[in-house]
C-alpha cells in the first residue's frame, strides 16, 4: 500500500455518505472533548486560551491533508505543551506578547522541521528514542503536569518546571490559598475522577445504549465547565479572588505572517527539534497501533511531512505546537472515524465555539481546567514499564530510571536528552564487550560448541574462538584483550580460529584491530584464521588490506578448518 | 599479569645495574629531546617556556610511580598542548597571569577527572572514541599548529584556532612580514628537514654507529637552538625586531596551590573532559604498541591513575597539561629504556636544564621553536587512514571526514564531539535496518539458506525469516516492518518462524516489537515462532511476558521447527 504525496486523495476519491455519517458522529464527539483541552493545554503552555482553540482549527485541516493516518487527532497535547512552556518560559515572560510570539515561532520552527525531515526521509531517526525511554519521558511529564496544575487548584503562584521547584514553590506558598478557588478545583476534580471511573456504566444501567452512555461520559469535562462557569457567575467568585479565564476574543484567527525575530529563533531552534521529535514519536505509535487495526499502514514520512504542516498552520493561524493525541485519537477511532474528514468536521465544531461559545467562557475558572488535565495526564503515568524493564533487564530500567529522575529533577529538555543519550550508551555498553566462546567439536558431528558448557573435542594446536557479536570500534579493543589472554593460558597453539557466524560487521576500527592480532599472532608463530565470515562481511575485508597480511586462510565452515589444520600438526 | 596498585614496585624489586645503565643512555637522548619540545610546546600553547620545563619535571616522576607503562614517556604533546590554547583562550587573555593560571586549573581538573575514572574503573569509555575518529582529529590538529605557528615563522601577529581564521589572519598580516625572522624560521625548517632525513645515514656513511648516528640526529633540534641562539646574540637580532624568548626564570618550579576560582572551574570541566579523554586515548595507544613488543602489559584503568597522577603533579607545580607523547617515547623505547626509572632520570635533566641553563636562552628566537614544532607534527598528519577508510566502508569514511572538516573549521573541541557523535551514529545507522533472509531448507540436509541466492524448498504455509542483527531499540520498528511486508506478498502462510542464530542481543524495545508482531499476528490466525534462540537471548526471553503471549513455540533448532509444522498443514 503505497501511500501518495497527498493522503487524503486516497480516501476523497471513495468517500460516500456512509462514512461521512460516521465521520460526523466521531466529530461531534471529538469536538466536545477537545473544547476544554484546548483551553486546558494553553493554559498548560502559559498560553491565552484563545491560542488552543486556534491551535485546533487550522492544524486540523492541514493535518487532514498530509497526514497518512485516517483516525489520528491531531491538536494541542498535554506533554508537547508542557514542553512549549519550557522552550518559551527561556526567551520570554509569561504573560507578554513576546511569550505568545515565541510559542508561535516554535510551532512555525517546529513545523518546518519535521517537514525537513520528512522530505529527506530521516524518519528513521525518531528510531533512536527507544519506547521504553519515551515512556519514563511521558510518565515524568504527566507527574511534572499534574503538579504545575495544583497552583490553579489552590488559587496560588506556584512555578516550577522541575519537581524540586514545584515542591519548593507549592509548600512555601501554600499558605495563600484562596479557598474557594480550592474548593471549585477539589469538587472538579472528584467529579471527573467519578465519572470517568463509574458514569458510563453507571448510564448503561439506566438503559442508554453502550455507545451513548460512552459518549456522554466523555462529555463529562464540558459538563463540569458548564456547571462551574455558571457557578462563578451567580456568585461572582472573580470578586473572591477566584482566577478566571476572563475575555477571549471572539471570531477565529486572523491569518498573521509571525513575527520573526533572529535571536528568539536561534534560541529556540534546539528546543524545536526535541518538540518535533517528540511530538512526531508520540504521535506516530498511535497512529500505527490504531492503523494497525484496520490494517491501515502508517508512513513515517509522510507523517512528518503531516505533522510539520499541522505545525505550521497552526503557527500562522497563530496556534502553538500541535500533535496527534492519545486519547482523543482513541476516542475518534472508537467512535466510528473512518477518515481524516471527521478532523475537518471537528475543526469546524472548534471554529464554531470559537464565533460563539467565547463569551459564555469568561466565567470559567482556572480551577476547572487545572483540574482536567490533572486527571488527564494521570493516564499518561505508567509504572507497568518501569516494573516491565525492571524484571527484563538491568540496562532498560536504567535508561528508564535515568530518564525518568533527570526529566523530574532538571525538566524536560535536559530529560529527553539523558534518555537518549543513556538508551544510546548503555546499547553501546552492551556490544562493548564481545561475547565470545572457546569451542570445540562435538563428537562425531561438524558442529562446535563452548567448552564450557558442552562435552567437546578440541586439539591441541588449535585455539577456536566464536565471536558472538559484531565487530566495531567500541569492542575492537577487547577484541585483542580476549585473544590474547586465552592464548596466555595454553601451550603449543600453532593456529587461532575466529568463527564468525554472529559477527554482522566489521568497521575499520575492528579492521585495525583484527591487523594488530595477526601481526602480534606472527611474531609469535601462530597463524590467525577466519571461519564461517558471512558474505557481506567478506566483501568489506576483501577491500581492507587484512586478508593480504593474514598469516592464516579464510574458511567457508569451521569444520572443515579444523580437519585441516589438525593434519597439519 | 597483574598490575599493582604502585606499578614501580614491580620494576624497582628487580632493578639491578644493567637496567640502570640502559636507563641513563635512555634518559640523556630523550632529555636532549624533550628540552627543545618542552618549551616549543609551551609556546603553542601560549604559555611562557618556563611552564613547559615545569611540566617536564614532576609529571614525569609521578607517572614513573603510578602508571603502568615502563617505556612511556610523558610530557608536554602537541594536541593536548593545542586543545589548552583553545581552552584557556576562551576565559583569559593570552600573555596574562589568569592564562597561565587557567591553564594550571585545566592540568588539575583533567588529572582529577583521569583519576576519578580510573578508581571507578571507567577506562572503557576511551573505546567510544574509534580509532579512525582519532586519526583524523590528529591529523586535523597537526594541519592547525603548523599553519599557527606560521607567524612566528614570519614574525607576525596572527591569531586563529582554525584553519579559516589562521589562513584569514596569515593573509591579512603577511604583509608586517619580519625579513630576519623569516630567514631564521626558514633556516630551521630546512636544517630540521633535511638532518631528519639524512642526517642518521649520514653520520653512519662517515663510520659512526647506527646508534651514535640515530642518537645525533635526534639532537638536531638541540644543535639549531643552539645555533640559532647565538647567532641572534651575536647579531644582536632582537635589535631588528626578531622575537626572542627572553627571561626565564631560573631554578625550580614553586610549589604552590592553585589558585581556583569557581567560574573559571565551571567554564574549563568540559574542555579538561576532552583534553582527558584525547590525551588519555593518545597515550594508552602508543602504551600498547610498545608494551606489546616487549610482552608487557599496560592496563587502561592504571594508565588513568598515572595520567591523572602525571597531570596533578603538572598542575601543582606550575605545568599545563601532558600525556604520554608518540615520538618521545618510541625514541625511549629504541633508546633501550627498560623501566620508568629512564623517566625519572629525564626529569632531573630537565630540572638541571632549568636551573643552569635558562639564562643561555634569553637569545633564542621564538621562529627556531616554531620551527621544531612545524617539523615535528607534520608526522602527526596521516592519510593513510583517510584513503584506507575510503576504500573499505562508506561509513568509516563519512566519519573521518567528519571528524576533520569540523576539527578544521570549527576548532578542536567541536572536532572531537562530532567525531565522536558521527561514529556512534553512523554505526546504529549502520545496525538500524537489520540484515534478514528468508530463508528454505538445502535439498538433504538440515541447513537454511537465502531463497535468493541458493536454490532451496519451502513450505507453503510456512514463512522462515533469519534475522542477522541483535535486536535493539533503533531497529526494532523494522522487524515489525519487516514481518509486515514479507506476509503480505504471501498467501497462505500460518507459520512465522524467526530464525535467530546471529541475535545476539533483544532489549525491551525490541520485545515490545515482538510482542505487537505476535498480537498482530494472532488476529490474522498466523502463529509466531522463534528457532535457534541463543542462550543469553533465551534468558532475557523468559523474564518477559513474550513467551507466554506467544502464539506458537521456541524450536532449538529451526529444522526442528520446519519438520514439525510442515507436518501440521
Amino acid at each position: 500500500m503505497r501511500v501518495s504525496k497527498l493522503p487524503c486523495l486516497d480516501w476523497l476519491r471513495n468517500y460516500d455518505g456512509q462514512t461521512l455519517s460516521s465521520d460526523l458522529v466521531a466529530a461531534l464527539i471529538v469536538t466536545i472533548m477537545l473544547i476544554p483541552q484546548s483551553l486546558a493545554y494553553a493554559l498548560l503552555a502559559g498560553l491565552p486560551p484563545e491560542m488552543g482553540l486556534y491551535a485546533s482549527i487550522l492544524p486540523l485541516i492541514a493535518y487532514a491533508a498530509f497526514g497518512s493516518s485516517r483516525t489520528l487527532s491531531v491538536g494541542p497535547v498535554a506533554v508537547v505543551s508542557l514542553m512549549t512552556a519550557t522552550a518559551v518560559g527561556k526567551v520570554a515572560q509569561q504573560g507578554t506578547v513576546d511569550y505568545a510570539t515565541a510559542a508561535i515561532t516554535l510551532a512555525l520552527l517546529s513545523g518546518l522541521i519535521l517537514i525537513l525531515l520528512g522530505l529527506i526521509r530521516f524518519g528513521f531517526v525518531t528510531n533512536f528514542l527507544s519506547h521504553p525511554v519515551v515512556s519514563g519521558f511521558i510518565t515524568a511529564s504527566g507527574i511534572i503536569i499534574a503538579l504545575s496544575q495544583l497552583s490553579h487548584i489552590f488559587g496560588i503562584d506556584a512555578p516550577g518546571q522541575t519537581l524540586p521547584e514545584l515542591g519548593f514553590s507549592l509548600i512555601t506558598m501554600m499558605g495563600k490559598t484562596n479557598a474557594y478557588t480550592l474548593g471549585i478545583g477539589v469538587f472538579c476534580l472528584i467529579f471527573l475522577q467519578l465519572s470517568r471511573r463509574y458514569l458510563a456504566s453507571l448510564l448503561a444501567r439506566f438503559g442508554l445504549g453502550p455507545m451513548l452512555s460512552q459518549t456522554l461520559a466523555k462529555s463529562a469535562p464540558v459538563a463540569i465547565i458548564a456547571i462551574c462557569t455558571f457557578i462563578a457567575y451567580a456568585s461572582e467568585l472573580d470578586a473572591r479572588g477566584v482566577a478566571l479565564v476572563g475575555t477571549i476574543p471572539q471570531g477565529m484567527p486572523a491569518f498573521s505572517q509571525p513575527h520573526i525575530e533572529w535571536t528568539v529563533i536561534r534560541e529556540l531552534i534546539f528546543p524545536a527539534l526535541l518538540v518535533a521529535l517528540i511530538g512526531f514519536v508520540e504521535s506516530v505509535s498511535v497512529g500505527r497501533t490504531l492503523g494497525a487495526r484496520r490494517r491501515e499502514r502508517v508512513d513515517a514520512n509522510q507523517e512528518l511531512i503531516g505533522l510539520g504542516a499541522a505545525n505550521l498552520a497552526s503557527a500562522v493561524s497563530g496556534g502553538f505546537p500541535v500533535t496527534g493525541g492519545f486519547s482523543r485519537s482513541v476516542v475518534n477511532f472508537d467512535a466510528g472515524a473512518k477518515t481524516q474528514a471527521a478532523s475537518v468536521f471537528t475543526a469546524m465544531g472548534i471554529a464554531l465555539a470559537a464565533l460563539f461559545l467565547t463569551p459564555v467562557l469568561y466565567y470559567l475558572p482556572k480551577a476547572t481546567l487545572a483540574a482536567t488535565i490533572v486527571i488527564a495526564v494521570t493516564s499518561l503515568i505508567d509504572w507497568r514499564i518501569i516494573k516491565e524493564a525492571w524484571h527484563y533487564d538491568q540496562a532498560d530500567f536504567m535508561a528508564i530510571a535515568i530518564t525518568i529522575a533527570m526529566t523530574l529533577l532538571l525538566g524536560v529538555e535536559i530529560g529527553v536528552i539523558s534518555g537518549v543519550s543513556a538508551s544510546i550508551a548503555l546499547h553501546l555498553y552492551r556490544t562493548m564487550r564481545p561475547h565470545f566462546a572457546i569451542v570445540g567439536t562435538v563428537p562425531g558431528t561438524e558442529h562446535y560448541r563452548n567448552i564450557d558448557r558442552h562435552n567437546v573435542v578440541t586439539h591441541d594446536n588449535i585455539l577456536s574462538i566464536r565471536i558472538d557479536e559484531s565487530l566495531y570500534f567500541a569492542n575492537a579493543a577487547f577484541l585483542e584483550e580476549i585473544v590474547d589472554t586465552e592464548l596466555l593460558q595454553r601451550e603449543g597453539i600453532e593456529h587461532v580460529i575466529l568463527m564468525c557466524p554472529a559477527v554482522n560487521m566489521i568497521d575499520l576500527s575492528a579492521v585495525e584491530a583484527l591487523q594488530e592480532v595477526n601481526a602480534s599472532l606472527m611474531e609469535r608463530n601462530v597463524k590467525l584464521h577466519l571461519s564461517e565470515v558471512k558474505g557481506p562481511v567478506m566483501d568489506a575485508l576483501k577491500r581492507s588490506a587484512l586478508l593480504r597480511q593474514l598469516g592464516g586462510s579464510v574458511y567457508l565452515s569451521h569444520h572443515a578448518a579444523v580437519l585441516e589444520l589438525a593434519a597439519e600438526s
